[in-house]
């Protein structure tokens, strides 16, 4: 293609309200442009990085034997009501009426459309497993929607849904669907982990999540360098310490710690190591009578080590918290401890409390936590012998640089990532709601199993970008560049060599397949080179007429430090022996 | 492609809702699956259609230098106040409001969206000519959706915009669409025919329809068979008759009808030839004072021969006409006629009205009118002789078969089509509303000139079927089948010889770019037939034990009479030379 056919709109400053780097480089490439909050017009320029992007997605799912259809944007309130969605999904689900007044949602996704498509059309356990997938426009109403197109309202989303007769055959549809993020995600040409994630309500371990390495991210991805251990925050499991609680040898003191109400400052003031200190939380479980009223609650004392920090996910998994829990008011910690929060601690209860303790903790000896009595912490304090032993052990906390891998193979890193696919077990929660059943084969009706598998499309090209930038721009990998070659001719209109030149390898480059861009624009070579430097095409091919002259042209693959000069009748097959099968 | 990877999901018989064939023969072939009114899910089989239509449209536009972007569904309704659509356009546009109350659509096309763009981006007469488009979803709420997708709600059009300097350039540019549309229409392989159509007020002649061709299309195409001409009938001129008017050679009679007030009874009645009739038409328009109160009207008797209709758009062009016009009330037709409707004239008036005669009749002499008396008629009645000439003659009705054909190249005849593309010069109709303006050669701003030219991609296939079918089934032309050949391996699962042979075809079709289906359903013959024919595959091979042992495999095309016996070794090149490139 030539620039002249093509738009190409860069601009030297980012709009102001672009707060990442991947809005800004996309908004000064010229890939999108902004129509309302959170809704883009993806631009010529950003809509063929799209385009690649679908294209992958769709050759590696056919593959992977799942079928294509299109499931529409605007769908009817009924079936959203018979699983219950249409009540419990919030705002961000975007509700509009027809002109006969009749309910119907903008989806955010299609469970229930595909639910409503497999319930109908298959009947027998001959027609299953099957996996429908479609890419399609989603509007999601975000609260606050920012970051570009990495949290926008309106976007593309490939989803897939399979249909199986077991449990067993679900996990081998959903093996299948992770083999094939697996190559979606490597031909992308990305940086990326599989990260094994919560099952929440359903369990098993048939949920990961596909993260895109990148310094920006906003979720932790917690891996294991010399194994192939990856999980989320959320699921890390944070194991018991290998060493078992060392014999106590200091004792018990009360000690003076004004004002000083956090581990950190304790610790400072104390002069002790943070390792040593205890953080007491407070939370609190409601019972309800059989009327559903409220009719008490219960009072637990969380204790992690004073360097840790609480999983929500974790501490919900605990029995006795499972049904919901909340931090405990003042009064009900004045009540059980008779002291304010800051010098909280489990020894000397003014009224007893249920006891859970981190792993860490429970094998913490000589330790400092508060005398539940203000501006005091007790040091040198041991489990058994200063206070009971606590009423149940368990992993409540985030996992940190250096704990040692669940797998035993290694300690665990951190780094960020963002989230870019999700492969998920679903179970029976649709096909139950929604009565979705095919006969087995002893001709009786039974559930189907589910599973879900999304990938964002439109979110692909954000998290690419925040993965691979520099100052000059974006650096696509060669997959999903919106051209994959740049030719910048210097002269193209001026000199009959240079435009003869252009046009050779332009044409040749084509023919191979080649997603060649000639940039026949007439810019000035430096405006030429910062445009297709800014817009990350990842090879670059100048022409000028005194390299001709001399039967050169220069190569500059993105990464490179410097241009390479290649004989001009060798350049073809120079640039295709760099890029990326 | 197998069919074991695939969706396969024939009906015997359609929903009862189903009204048109083409309806009938998607919901029977698998190809679309209702979800509520006029909203569909394009099941695997159909989504291959509107996969192959949107490949044509696509390649044909960039080839025709148009540059593809996507613009959002949901659109901010703030662009849609700037052009007054937000509120001018009825129900059939749906409304939604987002989370903080704010108002958008859910597009039903572009224009404003693209000429936000087009002001901000488009800054330079050198960046003129340019040319947007997308394929996108559309919405629109139409009030009794119907004929399956031909009249959907939520359907995929492709919707382009061009920007010009200058009202020439812009003629250009429609030139450029007008022969992308007919190279996109002719690789389709349908019958169609571009059509003039009306341009309103904007004037020109640069407006046309793309119909296919189909017996049970909605719209009237009027065709000179032995010229050029075709236009649709709001457009297609009544051209003047040849033959001057006759001299009379008959008295004014004034004649008992009693109980007749039709033309066609009255001429029955009275034994005279439709064409010697004249229909009565009155029409009224009313005038405004400054305040845009009330301040009279006036009265039009239209006149038209007997076995004529009225044109609505042509009788809008009339002076005097043109800003709007209604049938008279009874009070007025008496007021001026003294006489109830059924037997009104130009010939005696009780009060003076403004008489526009057809172009034929104008022509007419000895005809029979209404003698605004009730049961009688006035025969013999001659223009100047009888009555004064009319205030105005002009073209006043449809066309009918036989007329001249305004070329002078012959005479018209008219056909059926479905409407599924449009382009259209718009003027500065959006870039007025919304100040879309470029700086000129002298630097100075001037308004954009635009068209925008639209195919409905789902539309073309339901008018694809209406067009094309049998008894049987659909009969796609081969461009955009869902698949171009179906094997159909008699035994695939019980004969070695069939299933390697099968395959091998399979496999040497696909390498060459055949988009081919290998039916390794094991479904009986019969049924496997009856299957890929109402699917409407255009080439089939059928393998059988019994053909191959003879060295013989069977080719039927879906328009062949019978099949046709092809050596084995041969098959794969016959069935190549069969296609259409």
């Amino acid at each position: 293609m030539k620039a002249s056919q093509f738009f190409i709109a860069t601009l030297k400053e980012a709009p102001a309200d672009a707060e990442v780097i991947s809005h800004k480089l996309m908004m000064r490439a010229g890939m999108i442009k902004r129509l309302g909050a959170g809704i883009y017009n993806y631009m010529p320029m950003g809509l063929r990085v799209i385009r690649k992007v679908e294209g992958i997605i769709r050759e590696e799912m056919n593959r992977a034997g799942a079928v294509e259809l299109l499931m529409p944007v605007v769908q009817p309130a009924e079936l959203w009501q018979e699983t219950g969605r249409f009540d419990k999904m919030g705002p961000e689900m975007m509700r509009v009426k027809d002109r006969h007044d009749r309910d119907f949602i903008i989806q955010p996704t299609s469970e229930e459309v595909v639910t409503d498509i497999a319930r109908q059309e298959l009947r027998s356990y001959k027609q299953l497993p099957k996996n429908f997938y479609h890419i399609q426009t989603k509007f999601r109403d975000e609260r606050r929607p920012r970051f570009g197109i990495m949290r926008g309202r309106e976007f593309t989303m490939k989803d897939a849904y399979s249909f199986d007769r077991s449990p067993e055959a679900a996990a081998k549809s959903y093996e299948t669907m992770f083999a094939a993020y697996k190559r979606i995600f490597d031909r992308f040409g990305l940086q990326y982990r599989a990260v094994a994630a919560d099952t929440g309500a359903i369990g098993g371990d048939l949920s990961h999540e596909f993260q895109v390495i990148a310094q920006t991210g906003e979720d932790a991805i917690i891996y294991c360098p010399t194994s192939d251990y990856a999980a989320n925050i959320e699921l890390a499991e944070a194991v018991a310490p290998a060493t078992p609680r060392a014999e106590p040898t200091a004792e018990m003191v009360k000690t003076l710690t004004p004002g000083k109400s956090t581990c950190a400052d304790v610790a400072a003031f104390l002069g002790l190591p943070l390792t040593k200190s205890l953080k007491s939380l407070v939370l609190a479980t409601d019972t309800l009578d059989e009327q559903g009223n409220p009719a008490g609650s219960t009072v637990w004392l969380l204790l992690l080590r004073g360097d840790h920090e609480m999983n929500e996910v974790k501490v919900g998994k605990v029995e006795g918290l499972k049904a919901g829990f909340r931090f405990a008011t003042l009064a009900e910690i004045d009540e059980h401890f008779g002291c304010k929060p800051g010098y909280l601690g489990p020894v000397g209860l003014k009224k007893p409390v249920k006891i859970i303790a981190d792993r860490t903790v429970a094998a913490m000896s000589d330790f400092c936590c508060g005398a539940n009595e203000a501006d005091y912490h007790l040091t040198g304090v041991n489990w058994g012998r200063d206070l009971p032993e606590p009423d149940l052990v368990a992993d409540l906390r985030n996992v940190v640089e250096g704990d040692p891998s669940p797998d035993g193979q290694g300690v665990l890193a951190i780094e960020r990532g963002i989230e870019v696919g999700h492969v998920f077990y679903l179970g029976t929660k649709y096909s139950k709601a929604m009565n979705a059943t095919f006969l087995d084969e002893t001709g009786k009706p039974a559930l189907m199993e589910m599973g879900c598998y999304g990938i964002g499309v439109t979110r692909i090209l954000g998290a690419a970008i925040e993965q691979s930038h520099d100052a000059r721009g974006i650096i696509w990998p060669d997959a999903i560049a919106p051209f994959t070659v740049a030719i910048c001719p210097i002269g193209y209109d001026r000199s009959a060599e240079v435009k003869a030149a252009a046009d050779a390898l332009h044409d040749e480059l084509l023919a191979a397949g080649v997603d060649v861009m000639l940039d026949d624009r007439g810019e000035r070579p430096g405006a030429m080179f910062a445009d297709w430097e800014l817009i990350g095409v990842p090879h670059r091919v100048v022409l000028s007429d005194r390299g001709l002259k001399e039967g050169q042209v220069e190569y500059q693959g993105r990464r490179d430090e410097a241009a390479t000069k290649v004989a001009a009748a060798e350049v073809a097959a120079f640039v295709k022996g760099r890029l990326k099968a």
